[in-house]
């Protein structure tokens, strides 16, 4: 069996000492890391360079649920949730503080698994831990991840620069994490506490991946710079499809259309979706927790990124006048709608 | 009766553009806030600037209790907490982010007016508020806020450089706030449920204000500076001075020796810990939350800082191997030990 140390024989700060000692610090930029009232970071050496700023809480039983998420798998994915933020705004993430808040159901060893995961992406994607915090929760699990990166002036793309006729593009395929959930759950749903029970994930092994051990899209950032491409605007997909171009539309002021029939999906999304009884293209729209990124080009630009690995184009942007229109197999228009997933929203 | 719009009503979205669109950015540094995947802050206007970060989490029933603490206040408290650490660099803060995890139990009012202390707080010290992410949470409420901050190099003032020699320094007076604690606690303890009920605070103002509004001391960050005082090592004090001075000795491998008759105390403090049978000078060590701020300087500064308004001289530096000591009024000699607020503890 696996041995637990409690929290309390360490204390908060034996915790976080415990935890965080053996980090290594890789960026010139980081200058002092975990251990004083605050980190210090070296972000001035050329007058172009700007500081990006973003922050994510994950709460348990809102945002994951311990039954099936393994700690190390938390670890990385919340580390990575933070990264894609960055890239989303064409920056490259280099640091992150982290707070946990526990209670006394978690031991050392479970922490350290956690911080395992939160270490392996850190260290995939070249980000140095510089800050951390842990404190008791008289609950859940609670963690929150700041990440702190950097840009270039005029190479910074956010939500707002989106125009009328640049083309829509999205990087990999969408639905595959939210289907993985949907399995995960139906499987918690069966296992109902049997202890004899295996679960039956044969051939879903890439929808688990998705929902579990999501990947920022670092590589997708990388190409578009060696093609010399800046986006007008973008996003990354966390809330679905829908729900971030409505967002892009909105702060770009623009519409926009898309086609059914360009929507990218995994095979294993669509076997899914179909023995779910779930309409595909609505998974898609709305799934969620993708982390692949929705960005805009120029118009002229169609022929490059059309050949771009793991990018396809699935639309255009109109005129605001004309709304969000998604065009179907069938030559139907729908208007687009978030149906994305709102964990304030009263269904939920 | 004040009005209750349910969260619900807006959704996440609504709801965070509802609290943060009237958010004026300050400073020049802040190039974009809330409403983008990451906020972009230019910190690249002389290359001996550095960036400081600093994170706090904050939980429901762990770090406040919302029977006695207004949720404006802890807005403004949360904000303070975070701006504390930065100036305890000797920096300046500049920016937040802001993540909230919300029950039901919470209206639209309910978080206007924890925006309105948060925003107050920041107003106060010249911040700005850059991100903010909001979520559903299944319980208590949770607020995790980053802070960044600016420090020049060279000015930036870690827990690390104490020397044998230096004079310990603190500001303002210590173990207030955590009588404060006590006393809106006892008056929590006698309402028990009594709706008639008038909780007696009469000549205690000063210990709920250190409890329920404290202040950073940017005010000492800005007298050091205009005398031109860089301290060896600060820290501020979150956790009791005892548990402070811990931090420094060890990180700045040095002992140190502090003197009881030299701790300042206010005058409602030493009554109320008579009142509670408390020995105050455990109080003044122990006590946590004073968010003053323990410094040391080089000894020919003695005369100087000694001069300055709010700052108490405690005691010296000494050679490791001498440890930590506090000699008391009878000349006796105690080892001090870290009995502070440690939230992860067997006895909390």
């Amino acid at each position: 069996m696996q041995q637990r140390t409690e929290i309390a024989s360490l204390g908060e700060f034996g915790l976080i000492k415990h935890l965080t000692e053996n980090i290594k610090l890789k960026h010139s930029s980081s200058v002092l890391g975990v251990g004083d009232d605050a980190a210090i970071l070296s972000y001035a050496e050329n007058t172009n360079q700007k500081v990006l700023v973003t922050t994510d809480l994950l709460l348990e039983g809102i945002h994951f649920d311990l039954i099936y998420v393994p700690l190390k798998h938390l670890g990385y994915k919340s580390a990575v949730v933070n990264f894609s933020d960055i890239y989303a705004m064409n920056g490259q993430p280099k640091q992150i503080t982290v707070s946990l808040g526990v209670s006394k159901r978690f031991s050392v060893e479970d922490l350290e698994d956690f911080y395992a995961g939160l270490e392996l992406a850190c260290e995939q994607y070249g980000v140095d831990i510089v800050g951390g915090d842990t404190s008791a929760s008289l609950t859940g699990l609670c963690i929150s991840i700041t990440c702190i990166g950097e840009g270039i002036e005029g190479q910074i793309v956010t939500r707002a620069g989106a125009k009328e006729n640049d083309i829509i593009c999205v990087s990999g395929d969408l639905g595959a994490a939210y289907m993985g959930l949907q399995l995960l759950e139906r499987e918690k749903a069966v296992f109902d506490g049997k202890s004899d029970f295996t679960p039956d994930f044969s051939g879903r092994e890439y929808l688990l991946e998705r929902q579990l051990k999501p990947e920022a899209r670092k590589d997708i950032i990388e190409t578009l710079a060696n093609e010399g491409i800046v986006p007008t605007s973008m996003m990354d997909i966390s809330d679905g499809l829908s729900s971030e171009l409505i967002h892009i539309c909105r702060q770009s002021k623009v519409g926009c259309r898309i086609y059914e029939e360009r929507l990218p999906l995994d095979y294993q999304t669509a076997v899914m979706a179909e023995e779910f009884n779930l309409n595909v293209t609505t998974v898609a729209l709305n799934g969620g927790e993708d982390y692949e990124l929705l960005f805009t080009v120029p118009l002229h630009l169609h022929d490059k990124v059309s050949k771009m690995k793991g990018v396809r184009v699935i639309g255009h942007i109109t005129n605001e006048s004309l709304g969000l229109a998604l065009e179907t197999r069938d030559s139907t228009e729908i208007e687009l709608k978030a149906q994305g997933w709102n964990s304030l929203s009263e269904d939920n």
